[in-house]
């Protein structure tokens, strides 16, 4: 009995040996849980993709921009664009969405006329998409992506300008064409520009938007395009339009802040009359504007809230000459 | 000796518990310490002073600047100045760092005058310093300075603008006056402003520095600048120059960023020929540039490098009517 009683202690040890072995395991979990939600998070919760780096970046497509251009009915103006870009630097490639479903693409052409040091890739599209421009292309290689419409010209210097901005402020849309909504006073949203007074007392205008068809943004927001609801895709395709918008409320989102910077354009311009196809963009549809309030006011439903906020920011180059005989309008 | 036998083990379980708990402990430390070490440091180690709250802030100053105006022998632009700022939106309290040693404060000819809705305090000094206006005052209850020379002045539409520029840079002095450093061949710096070139290259300019005399900055940065090494404090005392260079050193060095974002004003005019003392500036002395190239390069000494970045950014307010009347130039 007493040997019997005295075995015991034993077994007591080893489960107490398991006990604390356990409790220790235990500790370290919970040291574990603790570390990582005490990294700094807010940032990484918010933009993963902006932290994350998916592709292995190669040195010059960390000082680079990828040019992301989608065309439609306009194939000669985009050759005279796919020209111009050829000389811009720090751009590392270009993507041109082929939304011309169905015709041929002008590589022969192109190729014909080379050499030509940025690649162009052509992304043919099987269906006609306002959207087709926000995927999250293979090819993209670079953080910064510089978005323009195909038929808009912006000099070399201003985007050139215009990247070191972005380089600032990564998180933001850094761009050339600033937009607002207003809240009327029965809570519905009208989407404009300098038209409408801003809310902002004082002198002065506010813009709560920075259009996409100009601008330059981080590629993880393509990534994060691809992870919104389904409403908003419906309601881009359903209208052909507002993809711009969205984005900008994508951006506030994640930020909490602007989505936008306005850096002052020293030389936009719009090339559109200048297409022998005579095809006149999408904003021309008299419904163009309603089109996009109705998605502010449809995107604030959809996110339960209204994430954009106003800044009255406008950033130009210190001590560049303004040459008066620019035409600075759009 | 069996009972003997069997109580040994209770003494060894009584020394596992010991070990089991003091393990415990020592794990639990060294969670205690990787947490610390994993908090996002990088900028509570780099600007303590601008996370920690030393005074308990008022609400109101949480939204509100304390303007800090260091006056020599112009008493009766101080006066003209005071007027002005009392009418300033934002503007907490006035700070007035009295460097006229041993003359009489004009308290009485002030509050004879009143009332006077933006309180104002004067600071006797028992020195002429120029550095007097870099202390940490016990009356400074707001997170953002304005700091000011008493012979400028700046439009009250400019400082509101400016001071929203701030709260979205606050780890920047954010002002009115760029200035830059240039490198010569030889490796000795040259300190100016529009006249020199600067290394960028491109078109356009850039600078380094923000002169405080006309800034908004983080009240944090008076703590710091009583911590640095005493060489600074001779240097600037030696000239009474450079206390403006010395905080765009400091600031730039707990930043990493250029010390300063400039805010083109729309309005700001000197006022010095204004005086009736016929008093004019330090600036005016012929040694005064000379003097300022030879701190910069002191300073690089003392803090073992060039801390100072360029920037090329100039933020003015979107949509601001700029009057082709107002007088730009300083």
């Amino acid at each position: 009995r007493y040997f019997h009683f005295c075995k015991l202690p034993g077994r007591v040890m080893g489960i107490r040996l398991l006990r604390f072995t356990s409790v220790v395991i235990i500790v370290l979990l919970l040291v574990a849980g603790a570390l990582t939600a005490l990294l700094p998070s807010i940032k990484d919760d918010k933009m993963p993709n902006l932290r994350r780096e998916p592709k292995a970046l190669s040195q010059p497509a960390l000082d680079a921009f990828t040019l992301i251009m989608q065309t439609y009915n306009r194939t000669d103006l985009l050759l005279k664009l796919l020209n111009h870009y050829q000389a811009i630097p720090h751009l590392h490639k270009v993507i041109v969405v082929w939304n011309n479903v169905g015709e041929k693409i002008p590589e022969d052409t192109w190729n014909s006329l080379g050499p030509h040091p940025v690649p162009v890739v052509f992304k043919v599209q099987t269906v006609n998409r306002m959207r087709n421009r926000l995927q999250n292309f293979p090819e993209l290689e670079t953080k910064a992506v510089l978005m323009m419409d195909d038929d808009t010209l912006v000099s070399a210097h201003d985007l050139a300008f215009a990247f070191s901005v972005w380089q600032q402020f990564p998180e933001q849309i850094v761009g050339f064409v600033p937009r607002k909504h207003i809240s009327t006073p029965s809570g519905v949203y009208t989407y404009g520009s300098f038209e409408l007074q801003s809310p902002g007392s004082g002198k002065g205008d506010q813009y709560s938007m920075v259009l996409i068809g100009a601008a330059f943004f981080h590629s993880g927001y393509l990534e994060d395009f691809q992870k919104q609801p389904e409403a908003v895709y419906a309601l881009i395709d359903e209208t052909q339009n507002c993809d711009d918008i969205a984005m900008n409320f994508l951006v506030a989102k994640n930020t909490g802040k602007s989505s936008g910077v306005f850096v002052k354009p020293v030389d936009i311009r719009n090339l559109e009359k200048d297409t022998n196809s005579g095809y006149s963009g999408m904003w021309h549809r008299a419904e163009h504007l309603l089109q996009r309030s109705y998605c502010v006011n449809k995107l604030v439903n959809i996110y339960d809230g209204m994430p954009l906020k106003y800044s009255n920011i406008m950033i130009s180059q210190f001590g560049f000459p303004n040459y008066a005989n620019h035409k600075n309008k759009m």
